[in-house]
């Protein structure tokens, strides 16, 4: 299916600069059957210190598999990726084109195996043949460059339609760190880790077990705070490669340079959650949803991701129509501390419920306006504790249910 | 929005016989703009038993606050129903609205107010006059009926397509009694409970205690086990009432008795709840899931639950895709004891994976036409252990959206 770019897609890509320590390359290796780029390389300085946080899917891809493993190396050199193709669900011969690949990539790079990662994504349970990736290496290294970035986020796209990325810069003392990331995703799109691929590298010098601390923290706070269809993928991958080839000094754990680099990750975490929502299957509205007054951040998430997640929300907020009902019924659905007539409501910042009921004669030409436009915005206040948490998703339309009905035939 | 009447819906109301010591009418109150009938009543015999079930949400509407503070009397007179309105998030007018309503039906059947039960449907939100429904004790007594049913069941709907009614008879010893139910629910269904309305009629003799402990089962396994759109309803209600105008002796628990009484209950609820799957928003196919080798039935369940409500799985169906990757997603996401490797999945009885991986060559033929049919049948084994749960949906289609976008404006 050939889908027109989202009309919530940014304007166009970001410029991102080269990083220290990094050379990416996106090629077609023939996985799509439409010939585009399907393989995405990055070749990592040695010593790079690796992150990351993978799906809690009791069904993981065979990458998925591998990369919790090498994982508890800390290091990486490189990294392999394809799309078009899952690798989820394939048995031994999915086993073996995951050590194919890898030792392809550690042969060209002259590293241990498990300085390899690699991530798939694409249809669930077709079998591949051992060497459709592994096959792909030299190709994909010999095309490797320092600022690749739009090749790279193109050859990881299924259905997006628009490739993803974002940048930072840092500054840590007199020095500047920058910070680099791509991602994809559109569907099956909901936060029990990352839901979907995203790789990020960064030219800062960060011991592993600092970067996974901060890793933690900052997907918690953005791939897990967003949804698009409550599906979670056997495949989600989130990783984080500090080359240290800016030189500082390593970065000391609850210090106030760790602060500013912890700031600008979750900056170019939040850019890219922000771009898979915009880019949900048939989305035509980007909608905030802002909970406070819980009992806590957590419990402030969950009702959140319960607005989110409910198409009865999503599918009002489809029709511009600011039935706040529907919302009490999903704060209701949550499970989680609150009471219904301490409740409030705001849409796009109009106050339409108000302890428990109605706010009798608000003015609804502003909340109808603001229903008619492309950033939604609901708040919610619970009422009962300072437990505050924005989530963000999109609306369900017509177009999401065409779209999955129609992807593998 | 007008609807036609789904594709999958029943061919006919069914007949359902007079229940000793109840009768039953359904008028125009006035609530639904259309005139459309929108008042049930319900006279019981003095010292009806009564047992149910409520919705958990944490922001319930008015009358299944008084409903749940009224069951524990045990003892039931009449219920009062109206659709049109939920009278949920409605503040102190809303339960003004109940008081006046109970008072108003504890006169008419010169009773304790404890023994009147009431439930309301349709939109949240709206305030409700304190005399809308109130007012319309008297007109509603004066048309009860031994076998008023199908103007009953009419009375209750709101989206339905078709209107809801299933009975049973069941032999004890040499005694027959008599079940009949009739129930509304389309959309807003997911299971916490019971998710819809469900009025359920029997001239058995059976103690409040005993009722209540029949009830909770048959629900766990009917209304528990269905799902439409994963959203729960404010407002909720499973009411079961015994006569005692059979005169049967009281069953005794754990007898075979009540074994076939229980049976009895449980065809009725099932029956219902299909109904509600069958008139699911845009449905157009009937889904079963079943499935079995999970650790526990509770574990079966959440399963079976976690497929039933994901979109891709339900588009994919609705798109006539044996798409079984989705359901592995579906399944790894569950959170529930599951090896990828130990998986098999059926579709209309063909196996399509086994052990971790497509089979080979399986014939397709049969598995499309199966999909395009109207009765789907997904079965799973998750190979663990000897839990077994079936759970039954619908698919997810444009038609969904459309019902949804436009259902208040």
């Amino acid at each position: 299916m050939d889908l027109p770019t989202s009309p919530l897609a940014p304007d166009r890509f970001p410029d991102i600069p080269a990083i220290g320590g990094v050379r990416v390359s996106g090629i077609s290796g023939g996985l799509k059957p439409s010939g585009a780029r399907d393989i995405f390389l990055a070749e990592l300085a040695p010593n790079t210190a690796v992150a990351g946080t993978l799906t809690r899917s009791r069904c993981p891809s065979e990458p998925v598999v591998w990369c919790r493993r090498a994982l508890a190396g800390g290091r990486a050199r490189a990294v392999l990726v394809n799309s078009g193709n899952a690798n989820a669900f394939t048995g031994q011969a999915g086993a073996d084109a995951v050590r194919a690949s890898v030792e392809a990539t550690a042969r060209r790079f002259d590293c241990p195996a498990d300085q390899i990662f690699v991530a798939s994504t694409g249809v669930i349970g077709e079998p591949l043949p051992e060497e459709a990736i592994a096959g792909c290496v030299d190709q994909a290294a010999d095309g490797l460059l320092a600022e690749n970035w739009p090749a790279a986020a193109d050859a990881i796209r299924t259905t997006d339609t628009f490739a993803k990325g974002a940048t930072a810069s840092v500054q840590l003392g007199d020095q500047t760190v920058r910070i680099a990331g791509i991602a994809k995703g559109s569907g099956m799109i909901a936060p029990d880790m990352a839901t979907m691929l995203c790789f990020i590298f960064t030219d800062a010098a960060i011991e592993p077990g600092v970067l996974a601390g901060l890793t933690r923290t900052a997907v918690g706070r953005t791939f897990n705070c967003i949804t698009v269809d409550s599906d979670t993928s056997t495949s989600d991958t989130v990783l984080v490669f500090a080359t240290g080839a800016a030189g500082n000094p390593p970065l000391p754990r609850r210090s106030r340079r760790m602060a500013q680099f912890a700031q600008g990750l979750e900056s170019v975490m939040r850019d890219l959650a922000h771009q898979i929502v915009r880019d949900g299957e048939g989305a035509r509205k980007f909608i905030t949803i802002s909970v406070k007054g819980a009992v806590s951040r957590k419990s402030a998430r969950r009702i959140g991701l319960s607005v989110a997640n409910s198409p009865l929300v999503k599918t009002a907020i489809a029709g511009q129509d600011a039935n706040w009902g529907r919302i009490v019924m999903a704060v209701g659905k949550a499970g989680e501390p609150a009471d219904r007539d301490l409740l409030g409501i705001s849409i796009g910042g109009t106050a339409v419920a108000v302890g428990g009921r109605a706010v009798e004669g608000y003015d609804e030409t502003p909340v109808a306006k603001h229903m008619a436009g492309e950033e939604i915005t609901v708040e919610i206040d619970i009422g009962l504790g300072g437990g505050a948490c924005d989530v963000w998703t999109c609306d369900l339309t017509e177009q999401y249910i065409a779209i999955n009905a129609d992807y593998r035939s």
